[in-house]
């Protein structure tokens, strides 16, 4: 569409607004798969063990932090995938591009908190499930259910990337608002 | 000092970014404050109880997760007296503050990303000694440590405050950027 005003059709010219549009869309399709890995790696974890007579199972369902693990991860996924068409349809419109910085900006920096204290919560978790905890006599995890714990230390490494990801993606949107401020 | 260009002497003829600079101000107060105490109520948990013929101890280094969030919002609290000052000076100059603005965006965005994980992790913790884990036969703890809980909850508390702080100053900072863009 064509611009009315002065202003729109400079920014267009930039070469410099669509780099950091192509970075942007690359970074949140880099979210939306590192979202859709640590799902599906942690919603398949369950392991089942036959210990003496009776039969165990681990499973995701039975700890909090990996619900919240789980449920932060999948709105994380279905952020990064609106964000992420939002951000192809901005390829081609810089100018179009700098209305919704600012939104990104707000909603990147609520996903990192969500993401971040998910990862973390998930972390210590699965940190205890490893080492156990002598103090308080928690046991050992880890040594019975292998595959379940492989499952969730491959989540894990998978949503620590995803948080860089989106902490690069804040520093991206800042980068872009800040070179459009007249020096 | 006398600027020699006429866009500074635009910025500092606005009043709204003086406005930012007075919030960016309070907020970074507040991180430090909520910082300080996280810090010290969780560093005071420390409890004795003698259960039988044994004395035992709850002590938050006995937990990875509890040191983690030690250290995290330690680094915040200085993070936020280092930015808190640089944001008084600020308050009179705000176009010396512009140059600074991204800085405080990339900062403030790796920040919560610490401080948010470590909420996380001690909260889960903190969640597993307040349910126990019948799952995996992880015990109640704070059924017998009830002091060492309650000074676990509050830094809890005020370091999801920190967190939510830490949002805001992201946000902003992004919006006091995006209003230095020409429209």
């Amino acid at each position: 569409m064509a611009s009315t005003d002065k202003p729109e059709s400079a920014y267009s010219s930039a070469p410099a607004g669509n780099d950091y549009s192509l970075f942007d869309f690359i970074l949140r399709f880099l979210l939306f798969a590192s979202s859709l890995v640590a799902v599906v790696v942690i919603a398949t974890s369950k392991q089942t063990k036959t210990i003496g007579p009776i039969e165990r199972e681990a499973n995701f369902k039975n700890s909090p932090a990996f619900i919240y693990f789980l449920v932060a991860f999948s709105v994380s996924g279905l952020y990064s995938i609106l964000t992420f068409l939002a951000s192809i349809s901005f390829l081609q419109k810089p100018d179009l591009k700098l209305k919704y910085l600012l939104h990104f900006l707000f909603w990147d920096a609520l996903i990192l908190g969500i993401i971040a204290s998910a990862t973390g919560a998930a972390g210590s978790v699965a940190y205890i499930g490893l080492k156990g905890d002598d103090h308080v006599n928690w046991n050992k995890v880890c040594n019975v259910f292998d595959k379940f714990c492989k499952h969730i230390a491959g989540s894990l490494a998978v949503a620590l990337f995803g948080s860089v990801v989106t902490v690069l993606l804040i520093w991206l949107s800042a980068f872009s608002l800040h070179s459009r401020v007249p020096k």
